[in-house]
């Protein structure tokens, strides 16, 4: 492999990412200097985060310079190496790069243990960072008990479907609020939640005056907007509420608040968290080991949606904010 | 004493509490049932969640019935009883009502102990409701640590002062946003806050960056509004927001969000938690003796705003909503 490929951010994105924003770059593969190592990439991660590092918002972590190779979480194998820590056909996953050679000083990078049962992309797709953000937001900062109410949006997708069925796991009602008949019926006959809203043909208020008429408990937050106030006005007394994704309005240049929303968070006792996963990184294999064995045992499922070609990244991740991905999203730049 | 007086709610305020919301009523003191305790009052506490009280808006407590006697915290003795729990002569505090003598079936109402070296207003102003709201609020849910910045809004109300102090000797940096020039200094010179901000001469913003240039760890809020927005766009990571009281906003009709408010909580891994004082009624003891230590050994002062006049009640109780009284707001209903 004498060429690579990597998608540059070229302009940031005034609302939803357009054509031109990112280019797709033919480029030579350097040399490997010493301390570095090559990967070569087999599937690529696709994130609601990805449109955030693309503005310069105040975030988590600095956002992706102009010229810069976009960052994303890869999946690959070494195919070079003069780094202490990685070796030639050794598979490694972390925040990298859209491309498909990754030129790395291994920062970021860590060793993937392949486990038998649990396929490269589903492995990936699961403990890379939806599998522990669903883990840690709904145990730590959700608090979930037995017989209370979980509601989470964003439902069918990478970190929904799996709040969800961890709130079975652990004996909560689960309501998922997803887009569309298909995805519905999916997280109800497929993934075992207790009942779906359609928030594109249904009233969620109402949906869930009926679902859960003593209210809500536990409210996973991932789109904001007025999905997130027809939920919060019907959280009941101590409820909790992880801040895990406000998708709907990364892109928002207004937005308005119901008047006396501050009040009821007072009145009812609301714990409102925000959280992103690396906050709980130290504990990751405590989470990867829990995620492996309840997918082992069956009692987890995890639906990706595998597009192909790294070429195509730039339509792929539109998917992630108009909803038309099923699953976590994850591009296949070259099988293994 | 054959006759009483009562303050009956006669309607529910619009907006601000208007004359004739509250009637003054003379009425015939009834004999003493079996089972009940007649108490007469020395003083009656006045809070903002009086107003909360009047309204039907969802509150903590059902709100207090049209015709009812307002709810109110008093202090007295036992002028009569034939309730097992209380005697003649004893010092009584709790939740009663606006009266001069109290009938009440015991629910609610607690002996208070007679501190050696605290006054009765001091002790009552303190440890009924303030001190316990400073003490949860801010240890509990602020969870302080040393070298950290708190901000306290109505720095120098009944919960303020205490916060701001407790604060300190937990190694804070604490600064105090109250109205007025008189009440900064107070806070400043009097009780040891680092610094205050008048919001009624300065932008609270501004002055925020300039004493707090590295941003907020803990916002004990209190009021709600733009001196909330202000304080929660300045707020650092992980820092936590104990919501007590939103009394600027009790009175709205409407309200506007900043955009992306929700996305900065996230980002910056805010957790915000709502609280009323009754949820910590377990671990009253602890309090108290905790605060009444501090007040004997010095290092807690307390400022009562005592005005005279069951009778003005209705007028006093305006102070709290227009920021004019300075310190834990009584009235002196009878002196002991």
């Amino acid at each position: 492999m004498s060429k690579r490929h990597v998608w540059r951010l070229a302009r940031r994105p005034v609302g939803d990412i357009a054509d031109g924003d990112l280019v797709y770059v033919e480029e030579p593969v350097p040399p490997i200097a010493e301390g570095e190592v090559h990967v070569r990439v087999h599937y690529l991660s696709l994130d609601p985060t990805n449109r955030i590092w693309m503005s310069d918002m105040e975030q988590y972590m600095p956002p992706v310079g102009l010229g810069e190779p976009m960052r994303g979480g890869v999946v690959g194998r070494v195919v070079g190496s003069r780094h202490p820590a990685f070796q030639e056909g050794q598979l490694v996953a972390g925040l990298g790069a859209w491309t498909d050679l990754l030129v790395s000083d291994g920062t970021g990078l860590q060793h993937m243990p392949e486990i038998p049962g649990i396929s490269i992309p589903q492995a990936f797709g699961t403990f890379g960072v939806v599998g522990p953000t669903a883990y840690f937001g709904l145990l730590d900062i959700g608090q979930p008990r037995p017989g209370e109410t979980l509601v989470v949006s964003a439902a069918a997708g990478g970190v929904g479907q799996i709040v969800g069925q961890i709130g079975k796991l652990k004996g909560c009602r689960v309501i998922g609020i997803a887009g569309g008949p298909e995805k519905c019926r999916f997280i109800v006959d497929e993934l075992g939640f207790d009942a779906a809203i359609d928030h594109r043909s249904e009233d969620v208020g109402a949906a869930l005056d009926r679902l859960a008429p003593d209210g809500v408990d536990i409210n996973f937050e991932q789109v904001g907007g007025p999905i997130m106030s027809a939920v919060v006005a019907r959280m009941r007394l101590f409820g909790r509420m992880p801040l895990c994704g406000m998708i709907s309005t990364y892109n928002a240049t207004e937005a308005a608040e119901e008047p006396g929303r501050w009040t009821l968070i007072l009145m009812r006792r609301l714990t409102i968290r925000g959280f992103i996963v690396t906050d709980f990184a130290a504990r990751m294999p405590e989470c990867v080991q829990q995620l492996a064995s309840w997918m082992l045992e069956g009692r987890l499922k995890t639906r990706q949606d595998i597009r192909p070609g790294l070429d195509r990244a730039d339509q792929w991740v539109k998917l992630l904010y108009s909803g038309g991905n099923f699953g976590k999203l994850l591009v296949e730049v070259a099988p293994d």
